[in-house]
């Protein structure tokens, strides 16, 4: 087993308090940590048909090894898994193998496992206990800690769910490195976020030449910052949602074709590039952050015009009545909340 | 508008405090108490054709005079519908609808309305607000009230859900009048189990001759001071399950043809009988208890055995691990919680 030394711990303290704990090799010792947290149960490894071929067996290997009985249920792979549909064939999973209010379920994969899991967590029996092991760097940096839950409907994204906090998010470093290509600058989007939320993760782009594991740890670090101090999005945790606005029109546009992080990438840019325009960042730290963007995710351009984004983003579940909360930059780790109505966002982000 | 002086009104303080107001009259008047608690949105009324027919303008028309916009869903009545396919039904409606974080749902109807009505409510965008309007006896004494809300699997009944409290509660006593009679004498099953929990519902149906108002009050103030105390079934209420180990079997095995109510007397009796068994209370209480129960339902006989009971409660989602909290009664007022093995349950119950 590995040198604990070399394990970053986190405690997030929300309504529930929870470790997240960041290393390498983590993923074959699995069992080892969540025994810490549940023991003497039947656990449900929930996955999909890619990660599970990758560490499907090596989870279920070491929950074995320590004590768990182990069910898995695997979905296809892919965002339009996401549904009602695969939702209720988890439950119904889960009560035929008869899952008590004292067993557990494991989310295996990316951001769409980690949602839909945590969700069926969440419902099941009102409520039962579930781990997080994100093995997208996306997942990693943000959605498997917060415990934001959320299915889609054919209307659009995210727009049932639950907040539902974790026992424990176990976050191994190498899984990374099966990561194709694409996915890890689409986790990059969603750092590039983190960079102008926090001066630490930023300098640590600009310089160049990081630890994952360093960079992991600050993004969540981050994160813990802000949900601690406001667990249901009332106020601050809406700085998580940056570049949000015009990323939700850019996916839809796209029909999902383009990820969520490579969107949210391109929606820093348009905030970025109108923050300037409305003078609230001057010239100098406009063109840091833009470089540093550009660091994490390289040439990204957007091949929609602001307006036909705007037009899009109206349906996003995070307008207020017909106001909507916009994220502005006025500089590094410097935000400010912008309530408009929805009308003159088109007029507001030019 | 009715006086204010004949409407009771209640305040239950749990992670969010809300008023049950309970009067004659009410329905017709919905929109002036809603607009106390939500305002200029737009409502989802959500109930079933059954009482769609008796209320579904009503409501309607007095929300709309009172200035919301109003969209209705409605759905077939009956527990068969309370199921994952209506839920996403509730939940596209909603979408389509636009319905965002500031609208709200209105629960018209009985247990099953305000089950699933709730879970919708509970889940939509991460959480909506809802007022539920109650029209059964056993939804006005017991189920609008505390927040549990859910939905049915194949494999078992409410297995799915979520702890979410409604904004308000409105109970009118005027619609108990188009009660069938079995339907009330289904309500009538749960206020036998008030009854025994608190001497003042007790004392009420032994006199005979009471006000429903004055007994849809007590119920509730009754489950108020228990969810205050534990508003997520952690200890004290677990019992409110009183009757309800033993109901859940029966209604298994009836195929959900024995309702709710009716059940929770039939499992009353059989802990009344073993809680004289064991010694755990004695006779001239037994006999008191007895008459109360009695008075409620009049003759019910269950039509199965002890035996078969257990058996089929075995799968009952309140047992944790392989243990069951049974809820026993010592007395009027007087309950003990036994935690005892599922494999002993046939031999404790006799």
């Amino acid at each position: 087993m590995q040198n604990s030394l070399s394990i970053k711990k986190i405690k997030i303290r929300t309504s529930k308090s929870y470790f997240a704990v960041i290393g390498s090799g983590l993923i074959k010792n699995a069992g080892v940590y969540i025994k810490e947290v549940v023991s003497d149960c039947k656990i449900a490894l929930i996955t999909d048909d890619t990660v599970d071929k990758l560490y499907g067996n090596k989870v279920c290997t070491s929950l074995i090894n320590n004590g768990f009985k182990v069910v898995k249920f695997v979905f296809k792979h892919g965002e339009e898994s996401k549904n009602l549909k695969t939702y209720g064939e988890i439950l119904e999973f889960l009560a035929e193998n008869e899952l008590t209010r004292t067993d557990a379920i494991i989310a295996l994969g990316g951001g769409v496992t980690g949602d839909m899991a945590g969700f069926a967590s969440a419902t099941y029996l009102r409520g039962i206990k579930y781990i997080q092991i994100p093995t997208t760097l996306l997942a990693q940096i943000d959605s498997s800690v917060g415990g934001k839950t959320a299915i889609d409907l054919t209307s659009g994204k995210n727009l049932v769910g639950a907040f539902c906090q974790p026992e424990l998010v176990i976050v191994d470093t190498d899984s990374l490195k099966s990561l194709p290509k694409e996915t890890f600058i689409d986790g990059m989007g969603e750092v590039a976020k983190y960079a102008v939320l926090d001066k630490k993760v930023f300098s640590l782009i600009e310089k160049g030449d990081y630890d994952m594991q360093e960079l992991i740890y600050l993004c969540i670090d981050y994160k813990r910052r802000i949900v601690e101090k406001d667990e249901f999005e009332k106020n601050i945790r809406k700085y998580l949602n940056l570049g949000h606005t015009p990323a939700h029109g850019i996916e839809k546009l796209s029909r999902y074709t383009i990820p969520h992080g490579r969107a949210v990438s391109m929606g820093l840019n348009i905030i970025l590039e109108n923050s300037l325009r409305h003078k609230l960042i001057n010239e100098k730290e406009y063109q840091k952050i833009k470089q540093v963007i550009y660091k994490c995710v390289g040439e990204n351009e957007c091949p929609y015009t602001v307006k036909e984004i705007c037009l899009a983003s109206y349906s996003d579940k995070k307008r207020s009545g017909d106001k909507i909360t916009l994220v502005m930059i006025n500089g590094v780790e410097k935000i400010s909340l912008n309530k408009i109505s929805v009308d003159q966002l088109w007029g507001y982000l030019n």
